[in-house]
């Protein structure tokens, strides 16, 4: 059997990568979609193995102690990582699985699976960035401020990526997202193991 | 302005190329399809400057000295080739220019054009092609043996193309190429230069 694409989507903080997330969802049926561990607080609405695994500083370090984190990143105070298990066995069945995850994670994902597909979703602008963040409205200045700068810093790692969806319109980020994965699929380099029995009288 | 892509789609002769060529016209506006020369004569139907510019070997002759061709190839005991000055045209005002062309000709636009997006239409097996090939009903059994032939040789050069698309219903295959154009459309290379401007605070 063959096995399944692992793809990461990434991008700055208040890009939109969940509200993307949110509504690939309602699109695809055959994407399985990993949650990430965090201690952070869940938002309104957020719900504990569904949008994360919300954890205790404790626990999460356990996590980490014992290796069963893909990656793992300090962000803003609060850890965010991957469940490592769930990732693989549904790699291993074939299934392709998707992580939505923050910038510095999806860099070392990006050392542990180098055929993993990345994505990165950028902001129209920067200005557009900034609206975005602060129209959250959860946020106090000093966060935004100190996200932006963070922003920043991310957006500068958009070049080690292999594609970049701007996130001008959901429903056209979404569209651009299920192309890429279907075209990875079309990759010489993946298509021609699967056609060697079909045609082996030539290969 | 962005120049277009330059999309190959290529794979054996009886693999389905016209058919899934004419299925993607219906589909899509945004694409502009090359005309290619030929010096083989008309099938029922077929329409000069519409499938292909029917030329004698005389006037191809002269379009290959005066350099007017991107590639051509002598296959079957007849010419095809690619008009220049069209395809260059449309690449510079930025439009998307789809090649319909034999395996042949697309390594010789490879040479001219590393960047375009090379596809190989592939037959779900070497049985199904012959099946296609002979089905046509306009060749005979010699026609039939050295086409299969030569699609054993094509089929060889695989690999040098960037996708390789199994041409088992012609949507699916439609679906596919179109999914690859979009996502090369998406790919870092292409989108960095694009998002300097609205991003050049940061980059």
């Amino acid at each position: 059997m063959n096995k399944g694409l692992l793809i990461v989507l990434s991008g700055p903080s208040g890009v939109g990568k969940g509200t993307v997330c949110a509504a690939l969802r309602q699109k695809t049926t055959d994407l399985v979609y990993s949650v990430s561990a965090t201690t952070r607080s869940p938002r309104p609405g957020e719900v504990d193995g569904v949008n994360y695994f919300f954890k205790t500083r404790e626990e999460f370090e356990r996590m980490i102690e014992q290796d069963e984190l893909l990656e793992w990143a300090e962000y803003v105070g609060n850890y965010y990582g991957t469940p490592a298990k769930f990732v693989q066995e549904q790699l291993d069945q074939g299934k392709d699985v998707f992580l939505e995850i923050e910038v510095q994670g999806a860099m070392k994902v990006k050392q542990k699976f180098p055929d993993a597909v990345f994505i990165f979703l950028a902001p129209p602008s920067l200005a557009e960035l900034e609206k975005r963040i602060a129209g959250r409205g959860t946020d106090d200045d000093e966060v935004i401020r100190r996200r932006m700068q963070v922003a920043r810093d991310e957006i500068k790692l958009m070049e080690e990526y292999d594609y970049i969806v701007v996130n001008d319109q959901i429903d056209c980020a979404c569209r651009r997202i299920m192309s890429i994965i279907e075209a990875e699929h079309c990759r010489k380099e993946r298509i021609v193991p699967q056609l060697t029995t079909s045609l082996n009288e030539v290969l």
